[in-house]
């Protein structure tokens, strides 16, 4: 299985849902500016023509995209990790929140505020719009641990989500105790404290790299 | 089942893949703009906190919410509509494709295109930004009837956000020939028509309630 990825970049969830379950994969990094895959300098857009990470290649060389989709795929494929759903309302929550982190967090409010490209308007405008999402999740999160009531690859989305806030200084995220509090709380778990220290490290190595290309 | 809904908003595709099931539900309009329920005046926002339409309440009165939730609930419930996927990599050719229309296209393009108070610099922002989401459909689309194998829940979401083009001029359908084929096939079919006339008649009668209360 080769996951395209990278550093930092919502593709994480895929690596944490991996770390999660504690099975191996390729990771085969990506540079977002380039398209280049770094192995072996190929273009990714032949891969995925979207030049979208996470992108998947399973065993038997399918190719898959869209988050939700590689998320509930890796859930589904190493069920006794237990980071999906069963049947029933409790898949529909599982989609539910995969869609909502998808739609309302990651691309109605964080993709523009990280866009270095984005002019103050359009950021402006998605906080006007959008920064109310996480007044929701704070109420759905209090008194909770994680998002359905065991760890899913939704958390493993979310947090990776959340972790942008680092980088996104008009989200305060001391403002949303609760999600504060579960942002922590995912954090401390090995397979998300390792997937985080291992890619900042290759973002870290990512920025210099653009720096020394400028 | 009661479905909350706003007149051609994403909300019509739950109710394209109700009429392609064959199966009746109770239709309740909530106007986008107050958040009130038209049938008895009650604030929507007390059912979902986002305001956002589609909800759905099922039959022992959860609520669920988020298009692709709802769409896969409703294709699930229903097997003999043949809507949804099979298990395996076709469900995952479902999530990736409802996840792509929910993100690069619903949230990514026409949000911001649809939106009147959206600055002008936030539209050409995700017109150079997501515009090439329609190569790539076109791309796949060609030589195909449908997202999947068989008519889905996939397909009442994309016709659902491809009818807006009819609303953002800067679109032109006519530049993807595959799409506006596609989109011309989905508009002939029983289910799709009916919903289409009756929410376009509902919608006109929106904006002159706006009107009047202006």
């Amino acid at each position: 299985m080769d996951l395209y990825f990278s550093p930092l970049a919502c593709s994480m969830a895929t690596r944490i849902a991996l770390y999660e379950a504690g099975v191996s994969a390729d990771y085969l990094e990506v540079d977002p500016r380039t398209k280049i895959v770094l192995k072996d300098g190929s273009d990714f857009t032949m891969v995925n023509p979207l030049g979208l990470v996470p992108t998947l290649r399973t065993d038997d060389g399918t190719v898959l995209t869209e988050n939700a989709a590689i998320l509930q795929y890796v859930a589904d494929r190493f069920p006794q990790a237990n980071i999906g759903s069963g049947p029933g309302m409790e898949r529909s929550r599982l989609h539910q929140w995969l869609c909502f982190i998808g739609t309302e967090l990651h691309k109605g409010l964080f993709v523009t505020l990280l866009d270095k490209k984005a002019p103050q308007d359009a950021k402006n405008y998605v906080l006007g719009k959008n920064l109310s999402r996480l007044d929701y999740l704070e109420n759905h999160l209090r008194g909770r641990d994680y998002l359905l009531d065991h760890v899913s690859v939704a958390d493993a989305y979310l947090v990776t989500v959340i972790n942008w806030t680092m980088a996104t200084p008009p989200v305060e995220l001391a403002k949303w105790p609760a999600l504060k509090a579960y942002y922590e709380r995912l954090r401390a778990r090995p397979a998300v404290a390792k997937a985080i220290a291992e890619e900042f490290e290759l973002y870290k190595a990512e920025i210099a790299r653009h720096k020394a290309a400028a």
